[in-house]
């Protein structure tokens, strides 16, 4: 039975039919990746907090085509209609492109936004062939928004697609850590398995030596293999043990730009390498370029290595505001709103 | 006299009373700097192709007072202002950071455009002490859009102001250079004098010594000494030398962003370093890295250099489109002209 999460944690099965309007979000994960889970947390957040007008419902993927047809039966022209954001929108991750391509294409008289992504449509005969697919979903709607998390993407997506673009940092970013001042020790590498992962193992183990003198080492993967599954029900007190996990460390050194996110939020030094096609790279110059405690690299030379993170351990937390960068989603919103009289 | 550039060639010195709605175009620099020229050319190509129902007409930077007052007389609702777009909004080019000023705050009933600017107010006193200047200028106008070239002065503008902010390339991008198949030889270096020059002589030389086995090298600047002064009457002519003589190098080497933009026009190999806060980096990354014959780096082993230089040189151009990116200042115009039944 199809499942609609008005709160975080018991899903209904029945759609409410008040007159309050609502904000449906398609597309929740339930694997076990905790920063696309942060992104759908992020999103409810955000709603909630900055447009508490509407009633907010996560919906999850693997519902998708029997929930589009329990939302068409309850539609609302002032209804919003969403499709979660991360690094998925393309090819490689063709599960969620097709849930994607569905919803964007079923409620095209509605005010419909693709929450910030990455895109990532290979340059083969396969990439192509699915882009064309995806270029003919997303042309059936013309109320729909993509949004960008990184410059990179929004080229990509306004070459690739007719549709309205946005730009705004990834929606984790929107969230606002508290009391993490914990004391730190050690160092977290947290890399990642699969075919995005393009730094060596070797350098991985150079690494380690530059920071094992006494101090304990882990390495992670912020997929997590401890639970089989995460829904909005679990999701928050497993991101909250993630983000104390973080606080405690004096240095996460990552291939993933989630984790990169997570030590924003706790103030963690982290050091952040690139993966196959540069997601994380234009997310970092974009928006955290002036945040002293993060950087990224594509230095492959140990030598070098161990000068950046021997400088970048000292580096302590300042203040920052990346709040502002959403103001072009907070302006489609506020359209809307004054459209509908909200 | 306050002179008025309704074409190219000559001003004249009365504004039209005619009832076609105007494009008001501030800001227009006399100095000798090629890219600067060349951003407000790319300017008038930009609205006379895409938005003909408009009046282009061009302000000279050193007759913005007077014109202020003398378009004060005639201007209608459905008319748009702008100023000129550059990488100098802030403190550190006052002349210009005070013009902008007078006329974001000049015309708070009309749709005003900041055209695709870099922005750098310093975080020393008199840097701060001039963006509040600035912040208390631009707040008078609930009808600017200010618009950012790279992502980082896209966060900066949005942290800064606000005011509504776009994200666009340079104009100067929208530019097509024609004709400009020439046999090449010879290195130009392309290197600025001023403030923001961080490129060692040292450094200069040693890329010398690599690009010099039987080789011409030349070394120039985009600001020219050859001529006093530029104005919409002359610099299509000067603009058109240089991209021509761009198109003939084998390879370009420079600090200069608009160096940059003039390889990609003419498909000219260039290596692009930074300036003192990385206003050519952040905007190579955003809009320019699939553009295979030009690149960017921070990079000061000469050895390393080598292997990236004689790579480089070897690429040839191919099909880019970066016409796209320009599609929030088409739509931004698109529902002016809606709202105005132009």
């Amino acid at each position: 039975m199809v499942k609609f999460y008005l709160q975080e944690k018991v899903p209904v099965s029945v759609l409410p039919s008040n007159k309050r309007p609502k904000f449906f979000s398609f597309g929740i994960p339930t694997y076990t990746n905790l920063g696309d889970q942060a992104v759908s947390l992020a999103q409810r957040r955000y709603i909630e907090n900055e447009f508490p007008e509407f009633q907010f419902i996560e919906i999850l993927e693997e519902d998708t085509d029997d929930a589009i047809t329990a939302v068409k039966e309850i539609l609302q022209p002032a209804d919003v209609v969403s499709f979660v954001g991360g690094g998925n929108m393309g090819n490689v991750y063709l599960d969620h492109e097709i849930a994607r391509r569905k919803v964007f294409a079923a409620f095209p008289e509605n005010l419909t936004i693709s929450f910030p992504q990455s895109i990532n449509f290979e340059d083969t005969p396969a990439g192509q062939t699915e882009l064309k697919k995806s270029q003919s979903a997303y042309a059936k709607n013309p109320n729909l928004f993509l949004i960008a998390r990184d410059a990179q993407s929004y080229h990509r997506m306004q070459t690739a697609f007719d549709n309205h673009v946005l730009f705004t940092p990834d929606m984790v970013l929107y969230i606002q850590a508290r009391d993490l001042d914990h004391s730190r020790s050690g160092a977290l590498f947290v890399f990642r398995h699969d075919s995005e992962k393009v730094i060596a193992e070797d350098l991985i183990n150079s690494l380690k030596e530059i920071l094992s003198n006494g101090r304990p080492l882990k390495r992670t993967d912020t997929v997590l293999d401890t639970v089989k599954r995460i829904t909005p029900s679990n999701r928050r007190e497993l991101i909250v043990k993630e983000l104390e996990w973080f606080s405690r460390q004096e240095i996460i050194i990552t291939d993933r730009w989630h984790a990169m996110i997570f030590s924003v939020l706790t103030g963690t030094p982290c050091l952040l390498f690139g993966n196959s096609y540069g997601k994380g790279k234009h997310a970092y110059f974009d928006w955290l370029e002036h945040i002293e405690w993060v950087t990224y690299t594509d230095e492959d030379d140990p030598q070098r290595l161990k000068k950046l993170i021997n400088s970048l351990i000292q580096r302590s937390a300042h203040e920052y505001d990346v709040r502002k960068d959403f103001r072009q989603l907070d302006r489609l919103l506020q359209l809307h709103k004054e459209r509908f009289s909200l």
